[in-house]
């Protein structure tokens, strides 16, 4: 046996994330590694708290992030919030409202499901009936953006249902964190969590968390443990609640911690407003060019994630083949469809570094080339004229 | 607000992990990210496999790194071995064996205590006598390498009772790996986990684990769920499973995988026979010349971890102010004792890439001579010259 180091390719990537990854980011992350109790990595800690609080909008000190991926937090939310026999009514309109279900279940509690088509904003309309039919649900759920459809739900407005109805709310903020507007705040959100790899543009493997006073007081008081110890939080604030003084709990993941810290810091360095306003402004201009192409979106244009485009796959075309040639020729990752969608949309992400004109104009230029080969009537350069066209504006 | 990029020192790291990482581990994690369904990737991943199982000495098809630090290793194994009402007989000789009872309870088992004195190693006979006083137990868990005290049990004496008397065996490997001989397949392991951060010294952030053909039958034949949905190896399989077809479950950490890869390439070209001598060589001229400092092990000689050594602090020495001195003035880090063993001990580690010559050295070096500064009555010299000694032998 004589395996050799790993080779990485240099990709561009346009997929549901990981996105791309800066160089600083990549350069942060490969610092010496130093011990986490150390008076330097607990100083690193505090400014990444103060850094998450701003990029979600919150002061809450429950504030970090969890040592693990995107499902990590949504399981955090969980397990911390929800006793066996609680009801939460969860809303599925993706992959991840049915990953909600399963984590309930598995918490020994009782899901109570309001379903919306993929593609699809959650329907407050649906959500309020559920509410009302269900005066003893201890919590509300929902995706704040859907990673597998492309489809923004109004996050303020279920959030003020919830408090409406005195119960928690939990916001899956995975693709949203830094692309489109949260205000965790401003909204009353419960407990949100979200992934490093999206709009943050960090490498993947950390799942940013915040809970509220009040999720905090419902986590205090449980009247059983936490079923899971890695995710107690009781526990986890032993480690990153503040002070000098810091009892071991697990060995945080240091380096990759250096690299949300950084990424995070150039997040701050662009300003929030201007990186929203930026995913939705090479949005407009890769939209142009797809819908010059003839490609159709699936999500209304009012729920549409700038961050996330999912269009369909024209008649005939075999989709694997396309997202295979772009990768091989272009070195281009866009995504596949998941689900029922598997095989009809492709869906092409602009999170957070990936989110610049010539990634747009790449990726427009490279599946119009490839459509074109096999067999698409287009006029070339048609997408790119449409993109630039919205880039003049 | 502005906070500015992190800078982390370089320090020397010798304590209970994490340990040093060499440049190679840390720019391998700094290569491009690429999508964790890229067929680059799930190359990468097929040989991360393989390495792991030279590593553990293993063929079980069920070995990979869990997307966590050493703590979700240890809940992996747990929550998908142990249902509830299980009986499971917990080794307790230090801290970890501690969080075993709390995982097991908290998968709503009953733990079974067999405790030994912190610094000691598992007493079989105990272990045996707990075996036969509860003959409708489902598993034997213990530590192999206790991080906290620095003692070492015999796991294929263990591992060899718990075949005998029909049980699983779980082992916490996450100090042995590649540093001590650890032969999962020979010893008949049913379950062991792993941290990337000690004797691999790799990044902290990762947990190898692996799962005999025993033990995936019974994750199997499971009459609940999983009560994690991130740890459920039923679905951590379709991802991390044989073929070109991989199912997403959760985003991987892929540039910590990169890391984890060249880590175990360079145990690979070591040999895993070489890196047990390093670690037994070096460790033999580090406790010369702490002996030669009048400091004593607290872990009799037979069941002494090469690749951490604990010692009595001096009567009348404040440890953490020595301690701070290391770190200010050497960039050194050594660890603190834990527990009952809190300001009574120094842990000091000689883990993977940190178990060298210079850093065996320059520890006895920097040691003694904040020692002397602080009054204690010791010639300067005389424990590097005692290690040295060792060495020439």
């Amino acid at each position: 046996m004589s395996i050799q180091s790993f080779q990485a390719p240099q990709r561009t990537l346009m997929g549901p994330g990981p996105s791309d990854v800066s160089s600083r980011v990549l350069l942060a992350m490969a610092k010496p590694t130093i011990g986490h109790l150390d008076p330097a990595f607990v100083g690193m800690m505090e400014s990444l708290k103060e850094l998450l609080q701003y990029a979600m909008q919150t002061k809450n000190a429950l504030t970090l992030p969890i040592s693990g991926p995107g499902s990590t937090g949504m399981e955090a939310c969980f397990v911390n919030l929800i006793e066996p026999g609680n009801k939460v009514i969860i809303c599925e309109n993706g992959v991840f409202g049915g990953r909600m279900k399963e984590n309930v279940i598995r918490c020994g509690g009782e899901p109570i499901m309001v379903s919306d088509e993929w593609g699809q904003a959650v329907d407050p309309n649906k959500v309020e009936a559920a509410l009302q039919a269900h005066p003893d649900a201890k919590a509300l759920a929902f995706v704040h953006a859907e990673t597998s459809t492309g489809a923004q739900s109004d996050a303020q407005l279920l959030c003020s249902l919830a408090q409406k109805a005195g119960v928690l709310s939990i916001v899956d903020a995975v693709t949203s964190l830094g692309g489109t507007p949260l205000k965790v705040d401003e909204w009353g959100v419960d407990a949100v969590y979200s992934g490093s790899q999206k709009c943050l543009s960090c490498v993947p493997g950390l799942s940013p968390v915040s809970f509220s006073e009040c999720a905090q007081g419902v986590i205090k008081g449980r009247s059983t443990k936490v079923q899971s110890w890695f995710l107690d939080m009781n526990l986890v604030m032993g480690y990153w609640g503040s002070g000098t003084k810091r009892a071991y709990h697990h060995t945080a993941p240091i380096n990759s911690l250096y690299a949300l810290h950084e990424s995070l810091v150039m997040l701050q360095e662009e300003g929030l407003e201007n990186s929203w306003a930026r995913h939705a402004q090479h949005h407009q201009a890769l939209r142009a060019g797809l819908e010059a192409m003839g490609l159709r979106f699936i999500v209304p244009e009012a729920a549409r994630l700038p961050q996330l485009n999912s269009v369909t796959v024209p008649d005939g075309i075999d989709e694997a083949a396309v997202r295979k040639r772009l990768l091989n020729d272009y070195q281009l990752e866009i995504g596949a469809g998941l689900g029922p969608l598997a095989g009809k949309i492709w869906r092409i992400g602009l999170m957070g570094y990936a989110a610049n004109k010539k990634n747009v104009l790449f990726c427009l230029n490279s599946l119009e080339s490839v459509l074109i080969d096999l067999g698409t009537p287009l006029s070339g350069g048609a997408a790119v004229k449409a993109a630039l066209a919205e880039y003049s504006e």
